[in-house]
């Protein structure tokens, strides 16, 4: 075991695109545990695009300021343990933060599923991003098969796991992704009818060209131009599922959305996602996702970056949309 | 019967808020009943803000071109029949139009139930602005007893009905009103727990004071700055009816709405309402609304003009909100 505790912490707040000088290295001391307390080593840690918003100081989740360490989700190997329920050798996941090592009191993790190989799935299509996909599909889109789902950020972790499971469920899928790469992706290998590339494409008429009758099923990842776009082109009942924002997570302000005359027209139902309201689906998520992996219905990527120092810049790259796939910090 | 038929055209598109000069008055020959064709000299005309949209070219319902005949929802009293279906001195609501005969080929027309006294009350609380208002609340707002309930355009026709089918339901409600009188009216007659007066107070403090645990339903006629502050104060799991958008009304442009963040942050469910998909509940609305009357549960305001001459008048008057209560013409 190492003697020391690589953490990252915020340095500055950033305007705009956050960059790896915003954050910096600090050497801690590996925490002991205490009564009913066990440390960790981190395995893995999920980079996220709410992470901005926690840094901008207005996340549901946390804010993180300047000198803070930042937060974030983890796979943990247990190395030390005073708590009756964790072993040394579990793997667990939990909110271990930016850094090397971390305590747990017990009260806030989720053991490993043996099943889930390599174990950093458990922080994406086995994780948080499947658990938002998986519920906020099913449970507010309403999917009916023979529709058509439209998916923003589509070769994301969520995004990816929206589209693959409206395909399982039968609707046509077309997603909005921001490279050819990243469109091919989600047409070859995880089976989308049709990609628009929204950098490349005019968007409006590229949707009117996909989805002649309209989208029945929007997931919105990001916001902005894009679900102005898609919102007045959705077809009579559609559903809309807010997800993410990331158009607006570099900015200062909160740009407006579309005008309520497009829900109206459309006679849409529009839902709010917050997956920490889901975590009761968690169990039919796994079995589901993991018999979907195992049947080869399902593909995915990860993006892994090797090294805690390395972090920032992962970060950085993932809020710049260069990252492709569930951005991993390989810690240890 | 008189010999001339009195009709109401669009004489030019208005920018901004309508006139009486941008309509003409245009005396016509009274139509003969063709086979199957019954004609009818009509008692009431509804004015309503959706025919806004219909003179801007822009509404679901139809458009109004210069030179047209204005459309709009009458009580009708069927004077000349060949058709099999009406009978002379049948009172039936159809969509007549800004004049004083009409039509009817027998396809679109409802008798009025002889429960309905006075008969113009066919085309406010019990019929389409009645309707508006069950169905939107009901079936969609999903209020529970004890909701806190706020409703905007609140002394109109469909915003009073929705307080007041609210309150019987068990809700707590706060209407949002464009003057005192108006706001009174809300709470002394229509037992409304409180009504902002939007004109007067500052909209944002006045939602915070009065829905301190935020708000559960929102029933929303207007758009604008009124949904900016009130999507922003939603309670957890709040639904919103989006029903009318008058703030717009008389704008060129489609300003733009709400940030989603503020549909995710409630984890909100968001739905936009046009009547027409509502008409199978039109017999439980009338069916509960007259015996809600019956018992002095409901209360309703007429703001009645006298002859179709004086229709343009009482439509600049409601489109500036100088109006107060179903506005009605009575044309003979």
């Amino acid at each position: 075991m190492a003697s020391e505790n690589k953490q990252i912490h915020l340095k500055t707040r950033p305007e705009g695109e956050p960059q790896a000088d915003h954050f910096e290295v600090i050497t801690a001391e590996i925490p002991k545990p205490g009564d009913g307390e066990a440390l960790c080593q981190i395995r893995y840690l999920s980079l996220d695009p709410y992470m901005r918003g926690q840094i901008s100081g207005r996340h549901i989740s946390g804010v993180v300021n300047p000198g803070d360490l930042l937060m974030g989700e983890t796979v943990g190997e247990v190395v030390e343990s005073n708590n009756s329920e964790l072993a040394v050798g579990d793997l667990i996941t939990f909110r271990g933060g930016w850094q090397q090592y971390a305590l747990t009191d017990g009260s806030d993790f989720q053991p490993v599923d043996p099943r889930i190989d390599p174990p950093s799935l458990a922080l994406g299509i086995l994780g948080m991003p499947g658990l938002t996909a998986y519920a906020g599909l099913l449970h507010l889109g309403e999917p009916k098969e023979g529709d058509t789902l439209m998916v923003s950020a589509s070769s994301g972790p969520v995004g990816s796991m929206v589209g693959q499971i409206g395909r399982i469920k039968g609707c046509r899928v077309i997603g909005i992704a921001g490279s050819d790469e990243k469109c091919r992706w989600c047409v070859e290998e995880a089976g989308f009818e049709a990609c628009i590339n929204y950098k490349t494409e005019n968007l409006a008429d590229a949707i009117d060209r996909h989805c002649p009758d309209g989208v029945n099923v929007y997931f919105d990842n990001v916001g902005g131009d894009t679900l102005e776009a898609v919102i007045w082109r959705l077809a009579l009942g559609a559903r809309v599922v807010l997800c993410g924002l990331s158009s607006q997570y570099n900015t200062a302000e909160m740009p407006p959305g579309p005008n309520p005359g497009s829900i109206i027209r459309a006679r849409a139902i529009v839902r709010g996602l917050v997956v920490y309201d889901h975590q009761d689906k968690k169990p039919a998520m796994l079995e589901d996702v993991l018999s979907w992996l195992q049947a080869g219905d399902i593909k995915y990527r990860e993006d892994i970056t090797e090294g805690i120092e390395n972090a920032p810049q992962a970060f950085a790259r993932l809020m710049s949309g260069k990252n492709f796939g569930k951005t991993i910090v390989k810690v240890s």
